[in-house]
């Protein structure tokens, strides 16, 4: 049950994000200060004003890039959960994580951070078998 | 006192991955299949014994990078936190989130994600303003 809570909580960031729903991303985060965010190849920012003003210009941006979220899989630790999945950005993978605090009951983001993967694709591409190791 | 004891085990993370010390890392993360990693350029990898391998695979290694920890900030939310930072591997800068649960007494690691910010570097290097903005 918990685990189906956080995996649609999930759900509904990607789909406020697909669709540039600002008020929908708004209330899908945790309204305090202690949130956070590293957005693909920039520092961490912190703060309730600071995240939701990044994800206002993400959202607002008309030539922002399409997102699709796969594989997500869903880790429940008491009020604290996180889901890792793989999103697809204009065709390109990043490996992302979504951490969730159960506020009430809902679970609320206080955390997103999403790292290009993008060598994975193109090895993806020279070799079918992909790779062997994941640690370099 | 929290956010202290969180920075120390942040620092205790960057010293055992320096002196590539198998053993303190292993006591460092939670001992528990949920604990989950991100190392930067390759997907999510989850469980206990993947994520110590793969811990184990990049200390062992004799050429593994030099790494530092900079700027380091706790966020504490009950008996979970997370340090954001700076790690400068090899020079390069990495935005990097690591994520703590109270067990007992001790702050023990249950997730790792290090994403690279290399762009940010160069640009610093173009521009001696660095960037106006954080998200595009």
């Amino acid at each position: 049950m918990s685990k189906s809570a956080i995996i649609a909580a999930n759900a509904a960031f990607y789909a406020a994000f697909a669709t540039g729903d600002v008020a929908a991303m708004e209330r899908l985060w945790a309204d305090e200060d202690g949130i956070s965010c590293i957005h693909p190849g920039w520092p961490g920012i912190i703060g309730r004003a600071t995240v939701m003003g990044s994800w206002r210009d993400i959202l607002e941006n008309p030539n922002r890039p399409q997102i699709a979220c796969a594989e997500p899989h869903a880790i429940v630790e008491g009020d604290s959960g996180r889901v890792l999945c793989i999103e697809i950005v204009d065709g390109t993978a990043l490996a992302a994580t979504n951490h969730f605090r159960r506020i009430g009951n809902a679970w609320l983001l206080v955390h997103h951070q999403s790292s290009p993967i993008a060598q994975i694709v193109e090895q993806a591409h020279d070799d079918p078998t992909g790779p062997s190791r994941r640690i370099h």
